[in-house]
């Protein structure tokens, strides 16, 4: 998960990037982080140059692995959102990290 | 930086996926905090799955970002290898943080 491209290591590290470490995902959990729920065209918006394909794969793994949930909030016409987990929300000491080094070092 | 896969926004976590959000780059530098010192044949054996082409991309990219200095241990026949510098060290919050959520939701 991905299965095509994990690590396939039983390093705790390798083990979670091989479910966070695909191209714009930490930054979809950003967002969720940023904002709490958030629509598709929310990311389209936010999330400069991603294909629709690619996020909704990104999402759809995000969903499997338990990060992720999709919530409809209205029914008629049907409309849903993305929200974190308990399991999503604890990534955030790795958005924290990689904040913290950024403003540092990433200028 | 890498240019052709950059986020191309302002967002400190987005600069630093920038530098280190590249496939296998956060396990280069892992193998750095663990072992100190690397040669490229010791990366090739922990790193299963590595292309020589791509580890040796990866570690150019490291070198120019400043995270990794190559290093000459023996002059003759000349013999390199890496080390982490101050601010590859300072990347160590983020494998812990990685490395915490992995032990808990990975498995």
């Amino acid at each position: 998960m991905p299965a095509t491209k994990g690590y396939d290591s039983p390093c705790p590290i390798a083990r979670a990037l091989d479910i966070v470490g695909e191209r714009w995902t930490i930054l979809i959990v950003r967002d969720l982080v940023l904002h709490g729920a958030r629509r598709f065209q929310d990311f389209e918006r936010s999330l400069t140059g991603i294909s629709p394909n690619t996020l909704s794969a990104r999402l759809k793994t995000l969903e499997h692995s338990g990060i992720v949930e999709r919530r409809f909030y209205e029914q008629h016409p049907p409309r849903a959102h993305y929200v974190l987990t308990d399991k999503g929300r604890e990534l955030r000491p790795v958005l924290k990290a990689l904040l913290n080094w950024g403003q540092r070092h990433a200028d």
